[in-house]
């Protein structure tokens, strides 16, 4: 664009007389117009499913612990039964058998019997209370219990941590590492996740070429593609990285045609605003700008608009403002396309 | 372990007088620990670079931006030739010639001559200064300036963002969106990185059975192996569940073995005592046990060895235990491994 163009197309007095919206509504805008987020849902492994979007609300299948367990190292005791125990009148208990870890016990207890216990077994029947090691005194045929304990002390109950058919993740939730463990607590070995967004990253610019190449007087170097494939993989979608695509109306309209094979479309600007109005140009043909122009700096002249139903944005080409851009408008418009309830 | 086992073994006795050290010294005793850690150095795309552990300094091989470039709309002159100029006698420079977006001016600025730019444009030489369009009064054939500035004034000088030959990134830093933007401005197209760290990841118990199996009387699912992998994962190292191993020395002995073909190793007990124990006993006789018990809640019973030069880590069952001991104390060991420097 030479000083005749520049001085003609008037930039400052076209940006000026642009209606230019504030974050917020720029915000409101994109939600609302993502109205065709990714429905696909597909089944991960669980020890791969951290990051992904749950599909489903998830119901627990079962209380955890599933069954009364030991809280502590000791006795299991029926309350009851030691109710009345006191420093000068201990309360004798039978050992009436023997618990194993990580089995179901293969007795229950009666009125004045009890059975050691370790921390995580499984109490007996019968039992409801666990006295610790430390709190008892024992001769090898029995136990001596010098203080009552009310029912409950020091036992993990059933369905203390989770209880079967309470709603445990819902859909939207992004997994994490506890989240996979609580899934994984319910037996669920596979999980629904929505499919990961696609979003085409397309760089404009006569000036700029991709890293790796050599560079020619007066060229740049395509920094956006990089750090928008970084950030749109970090949110949990899948880039695809189109290239580099020339200042020309034609260019521009094919590679976007293209890019919409995707899910959405982010276009970068070069330096110079010819160009990032050459976008917005193409875009106004192909479908609906949105909006164009946001009180925010840098940034201002960042576009959002409507092509076949996907989203699509225009980036300013300075990666400082395009990065910006990209975190305070794309990533929200990430997250609501790939169903995250956040 | 029955109860016989249970009071004969006395766990509350072992327990007291193991020495236990604080998490700061456990953390001192791992970083001094891993004198192994992953220098194996391999390409990767700079588009999938994001999350990867630079394996080399990064000097700037050239300066950002390259070029003198304009840093708002208006005209290109040389500050020496607007000193003078006043509102009552602006001074009139020529129109030398038109600058293009993202090439070189195909001229330079003698005394008394101007180039219209825009934001980003490339200065002719001979310019050092840009005045904004809107303090500029044109005629079609010249501009008059009726205020001086100083050299420099909205100009973007070569080298004012980065500046060649200095250290822009060094070894060992987890490259992110804006890192690795910063990388291809230096026209990287691949990067040299660290290769990831493997992590095998076993859970023993006999109660233990993996997600997706069905659940039989007492025993419960695997919630480690899936929360580990993904915090594994997530810290930038690459998990290997192994699976499940059973409370019998001899097998968590050869499992060890199998799982220390990754660089590291994580084996969670099941929910009791003995099993831990057992862990212990398999890696004294394999290796050196370096700590075991650490005064931190939950994760008392944490244990660090080092078998055939390797880290291992023995955590406890219980999945929040189990968590946040990896947190703690398995996220910092990875980190390490991985050569950050962070």
């Amino acid at each position: 664009m030479g000083i005749e163009n520049h001085s003609r197309t008037g930039t400052k007095e076209s940006r000026s007389s642009r209606v230019t919206i504030s974050l917020a509504e720029a915000l409101r805008q994109i939600k609302d117009n993502i109205i065709a987020p990714v429905t696909v849902v597909e089944s991960v492994d669980i020890t791969v499913s951290s990051g992904r979007v749950l599909a489903r609300d998830v119901y627990a299948a079962m209380s955890i612990p599933l069954y009364n367990r030991a809280a502590r190292d000791g006795w299991a005791v029926r309350s009851a039964d030691i109710a009345s125990a006191t420093e000068s009148l201990p309360v004798r208990l039978v050992i009436k058998g023997s618990v194993t870890a990580g089995s179901m016990p293969g007795f229950s207890l009666s009125e004045g019997e009890c059975a050691g216990v370790a921390t995580g077994f499984i109490l007996p029947n019968g039992s409801d209370t666990v006295v610790m090691l430390e709190n008892v005194s024992y001769d090898g045929h029995g136990v001596n219990i010098a203080r009552p304990l009310p029912a409950g002390a020091n036992v993990a109950a059933r369905g203390c941590d989770i209880r079967e058919g309470d709603l445990i993740l819902k859909a939207g939730t992004i997994l994490d590492p506890g989240k996979t463990g609580v899934l994984a607590s319910q037996g669920m070995g596979t999980i629904e996740v929505y499919a990961k967004p696609t979003v085409s990253i397309l760089s404009s610019g006569d000036e700029i070429v991709p890293p790796g190449s050599s560079l020619g007087p007066g060229q740049i170097y395509d920094i956006n593609s990089s750090a928008l494939s970084a950030l749109v993989g970090d949110t949990g979608a899948t880039p695809r990285v189109m290239g580099i695509v020339p200042d020309r109306l034609t260019d521009i309209t094919r590679e976007i045609n293209q890019a919409l094979s995707a899910d959405m479309v982010i276009i970068t600007g070069g330096s110079s605003v010819g160009e990032k109005d050459l976008a917005i140009k193409a875009l106004g043909n192909m479908g609906e700008i949105v909006f164009h122009g946001v009180r925010i700096k840098p940034g201002r002249p960042v576009a959002f608009a409507k092509v076949c139903g996907k989203p699509v944005f225009v980036l300013p080409g300075p990666p400082s403002a395009c990065l910006a851009n990209a975190w305070l408008l794309v990533v929200p418009a990430i997250r609501r396309m790939a169903m995250t309830c956040g």
